[in-house]
């Protein structure tokens, strides 16, 4: 049995995804800045997708920029506040300890150009509180950047509320929402976001494709330089298969995320259970305000890495989270030792209940046999040493 | 008839290029970074590609960035010559006036980090030479950045010469081999090449992928944020079927190069000899050292957007090499009336000598009939005006 739970590293692509892409691959080949039959072809389905794509945010196309992926998206978003930022002569930013590596590595490149950053603490649910935010906000706070859904632990933000913090006080909002998009409702008038990121190999789109939302009137600033493409936002040939593919991906994803999302949830929840039978181990974040389709857990006495490698010795893929120790998991209290001990099950819309319950069997056995063989819970058992976890 | 005549924009892909690329769509979907068999069959493939392109350029994979293309190759490798210099207090860079516009706005974009740039002029025959450059050397010089071939007029520069004195002098050389890639032999130790940029698009591979080759020991400076993916030189989930379909692409334009560039030289001579026929017309650029497929061609009186509207009703797909006026033609010393009578064709592997037969015929009775409706063309025919190409 082969049971793939890593849909948030990435996505298999949906059918309907891969057939949009094919024409463009092959037949309809032209460079959307040619001006001839070709070029018209590539022109027109890519500004169909645009405003596809748009709709699907509560936006208009006019408001998208194509990206290679959420990791550029979040950097030109960042860019794009501190170029803005600089001209009003406010050089602080405001994000969260658990944001993305895209997001935080961006800011930290700010240093240089003399930009301060707050990083709100997270709270032990793994949801920032607006009034955290709040408190943060400085007179020379120029962007505040708070992800939609963590990709760790999935926990979904109030991505709404901190928007109208932003807005009443000037602020530009970005949100990261490379994990939410496809997954959840976002309506970026709703949320009051400015600039929001997404990547279609998160939703069952293409590797390769993503998109800043940047709202009307907020000029984005250049990441890769070259020619007028995306009104100048954005230098390159577009990668025409790619943006037809995550349109036909966010169209999908977008038709179906109720009944996909009732569906994963139940499953999800039936995983949470089976796995908190688990002696010392604990849901990272809370239970209900997450992802369809995520279940971040940690365990005591247990090496993140080689649960890994046990469990795809049983068939199983999965995730440690991010790199070792994971910076979210200590940015929710936890001591380095269990952020070490965290295994991420991400679920999605082909996953069986059959296989929750080989999931379940295996994660068991797999802390069982790491336990048996591991000096720290020899230790906790003899009562040598304090249990962390419950 | 319809007749392709734009592969300096983008070429169709070849068949195996997209074969190629065709499972990583559907079957091995993996991310990677996953620690399972799914992201090691990933990881395998990238790997797979990233030594057969750098082979193919007499490098080692090792050495090897994919990016999502040729503007980003462009950018990340003027970013990392930037901060390479800045941190040996030399804030000089050379380039040329033709250059790609990925470039030149990269370079643009360091004045606020108090670079000088320096841009050379460009002879007639559209050559940089050698000497141009060794003078243009100063002591705070960190980098020369040429282009292998251009991509409006097709001249192959002296990049190995330009390479040698940088190495002399101890500068980093970049080039953007983005048009030269698969098409004419690159060898980055031959050529003294430290940086260098390819598009896979540009040889029959798909859109939104490309690669910075940056000589061992040269740090990439990151232009996108985020995770540790290409050793930490730039982030982001890697396209694999991207990766994949560039690398076969890049072995067939390999291994068929001599041939396809014998067949296409004849066709393209053809091409040159039938519109030199033109009266008051002018190839631009070297004719012997250039592009196997490449012709550009200016035209007295006649206004070259109106050119490519009437060629694409005949079924012809050409350009006017960039925006209008192009830099390109105007540095070579044409006037502007002159640079906007431009017209760019570039040929394949897939013309036929049916299909060049039919663009001269077309162009020619294009051109009889814009200048027919010329006021300008009336002036010059009564003396009034003086003719300025001859």
């Amino acid at each position: 049995m082969r049971v793939y739970a890593d849909n948030a590293a990435t996505t298999k692509m949906s059918r309907k995804a891969i057939d949009a892409m094919l024409p463009y691959l092959d037949i309809i080949y032209g460079n959307p800045s040619g001006l001839y039959e070709e070029g018209r072809s590539a022109r027109n389905a890519v500004d169909n997708a645009r405003t596809r794509i748009g709709n699907r945010f509560g936006c208009s196309g006019k408001e998208i920029i194509f990206t290679s992926g959420g990791s550029e998206a979040d950097t030109q978003a960042v860019i794009t506040a501190a170029s803005i930022g600089e001209k009003q002569g406010k050089k602080h930013m405001i994000s969260t300890a658990f944001e993305h590596h895209a997001v935080l590595n961006a800011l930290k490149s700010l240093k240089t150009r003399g930009f301060e950053v707050t990083l709100i603490d997270i709270p032990e649910e793994g949801i920032v509180k607006p009034g955290q935010i709040q408190k943060a906000l400085r007179e020379d706070t120029c962007m505040v950047s708070v992800m939609y859904a963590n990709n760790e632990i999935g926990t979904i933000q109030p991505i709404s509320e901190i928007g109208k913090i932003c807005r009443e006080h000037n602020v530009l909002f970005h949100t990261d929402a490379v994990q939410a998009a496809g997954h959840i409702s976002i309506d970026v008038v709703r949320d009051n976001i400015d600039m929001m990121s997404i990547s279609a190999h998160k939703f069952h789109g293409p590797k390769g494709a993503g998109a800043l939302y940047t709202r009307k009137g907020i000029r984005a600033a250049g990441v890769i330089f070259g020619g007028a493409q995306e009104r100048g936002r954005r230098a390159g040939t577009e990668n025409v298969p790619a943006i037809m593919g995550m349109a036909a991906a966010l169209d999908e994803a977008c038709e179906l995320m109720e009944i996909n999302a009732d569906r994963t949830v139940k499953l999800r929840n039936r995983l949470i259970d089976g796995l908190s039978e688990i002696p010392h181990s604990m849901l990272n974040g809370s239970r209900s305000s997450r992802l369809p389709g995520n279940i971040s857990f940690s365990f005591e006495a247990v090496e993140g890495e080689t649960m890994l490698i046990l469990l795809d010795q049983k068939g199983i893929s999965a995730s440690s989270g991010s790199v070792d120790p994971s910076h979210v998991i200590t940015a929710l209290g936890r001591p380095h030792e269990i952020a070490l001990g965290t295994l991420r099950l991400t679920i999605g819309e082909e996953t069986t209940e059959k296989e929750i319950d080989y999931i379940i069997a295996s994660v068991k056995s797999t802390v069982e046999t790491l336990r048996s063989c591991s000096s720290v819970w020899r230790e906790l058992q003899a009562g040598r040493r304090k249990y962390v976890l419950k």
